[in-house]
């Protein structure tokens, strides 16, 4: 199955991003961090490894970045905490891992995949997620380690009203979450997402990203998508596994499938928010209905890295 | 729109039911059980009330009921508690609510109901959604309303263990959620789904139950969905999702939508369980692939209430 053209696309999030208040140096510390996790999960696949190894690689690089609302950069919520959501799935095998609302963990998409490998669960939350992550001794950050100016003022900002915010951007729109989608050489397909959610967060809120379905979907029959954007519109459109629909029950192309579900179902209800996606022959789709997108992509032909539309 | 012929179907659950266990007695108490909450359900449809108003009345009796795993019957957890799942979905809207890992509320659905109505979101957990629960004075119960002595035993068994178990039967197989589906005169259809999860179940973990597309799902354009059985199995399955997908995308009837997601999907992966739902012209399928299903439907030519094949 060596002629399978392997290959990598993620995202770093979607929204409102206004290009005059981008200055070149944060536009280039932006594509830098983007191009570093595509390589370390391109990298991944061409040795051989499975296409599950390359997103973990290409989204813990994501999550060690301070400046995408995932792991290290994930925004405060309305306790000042940051809470974070992960998942992943295999297309092989269907077999998926998540954890949601958990404090403290370096790496919540590494997480998550101990929840794939060693539980007979599919999403474990709070204490309990943290409990089962003690038992492998995963790594876990003191809460100064999540702390970033940029995320704090965010929080300042709003935390005394009832107000909640999506990731990014000067006014409300800018949609924070990481992705990664991934095809290896022998021809499986693998998809993991990880967000801090949204600023000011409470009630125990839990959005897209961490939910099998919605905001992350793999299956070697059809493709690997993940999302982002806002959550509770991701959610009702269940949009991931809408695009995995779209192509095997309508027999749509990837490209068409997902601008259906992006531009069309989600549009219709009202959501902002994009997709990182790759099928079986390593078609590659970034679709989005919003000013931009941090993205990237990488195959044998081609490499990327963009933010606006 | 008042020719539609508005119907509504539940369950209680689905497994492993072994006839040669069941006496006369408890067989009676379920059909009771049974027959009162698609009476409730009916009730509000007939009364020209709304689909979510009907299927939140159907599911709020089954939680009040101790013999099934929901609401006032929810299993107990690995700590001894009751930690209750619950979802709700608008088919004309799409919006939908949900709550995971709640203690003490009296009825789950409702509350999922109240995130759908006021709130932002759709999915609130753990001590937030409780919070949350606290702004709407919802009805709060002591541990003890939720102490039934043949949940306890069940946990009893098996807690100083590393297992866990789906409720129902003597073995391990009967798989207890609520829930419910139905149309509305008016043509609008809903899906309620209710749950108190595994014995024993451990590290806060979520099954289907509370999870749009997984668990239950509703859309005027296709039908409505609550699902019952092996949790995990469902949610990568993505079963009430797909039904819908089957229906919209490749044009199959509610019936076959319905038999190749539980008889063709999910059983290929290893899942055990079940569906009720109802299409816009208020055709029910009550479909499964296990021993039984409690469950039953009613409409203005029939009423049913069954537990074995």
């Amino acid at each position: 199955m060596s002629e399978y053209n392997y290959g990598i696309s993620i995202h770093g999030g979607a929204g409102t991003i206004d290009k005059s208040l981008m200055t070149n140096e944060k536009e280039l510390a932006y594509t830098h961090a983007l191009q570093t996790a595509i390589d370390a999960g391109y990298e991944v696949l061409e040795s051989g490894k499975s296409a599950i190894k390359a997103v973990t690689a290409a989204v813990c690089e994501l999550e060690n970045s301070p400046l995408f609302n995932a792991g290290r950069g994930a925004v405060f919520n309305s306790l000042g905490q940051h809470e974070m959501d992960a998942s992943i799935m295999d297309g092989k095998t269907l077999h998926a891992g998540a954890i949601a609302a958990v404090r403290n963990v370096k790496n919540p998409v590494y997480l998550a995949n101990l929840v794939r490998e060693h539980s007979d669960h599919v999403l474990l939350v709070g204490d309990g997620a943290l409990e089962f992550a003690e038992k492998f001794k995963v790594d876990i950050e003191t809460d100064a380690y999540f702390h970033t100016d940029q995320r704090y003022s965010q929080w300042q900002k709003i935390k005394d009203s009832d107000d909640f915010q999506l990731d990014h951007t000067s006014d409300k729109k800018y949609l924070g979450t990481v992705g990664a989608v991934a095809l290896d050489k022998n021809g499986n397909l693998a998809a993991a997402t990880s967000t801090g959610g949204m600023t000011n967060k409470k009630f125990g809120r839990i959005g897209d990203s961490p939910l099998i379905g919605l905001g992350n979907y793999a299956n070697n029959n059809t493709c690997a998508v993940s999302c982002t954007g806002s959550g509770e519109f991701l959610m009702r459109a269940v949009t991931a596994y809408d695009i995995s629909c779209l192509m095997e029950y309508k027999g749509l192309s990837l490209q068409k499938a997902a601008e259906y579900s992006i531009l069309n179902r989600l549009t219709a209800l009202g959501g902002d928010g994009g997709v990182v996606t790759i099928d079986r022959q390593g078609s590659i789709s970034m679709v989005f209905n919003c000013d931009g997108m941090y993205r990237g992509s990488r195959n044998q032909n081609h490499s990327e890295v963009a933010i606006y539309k």
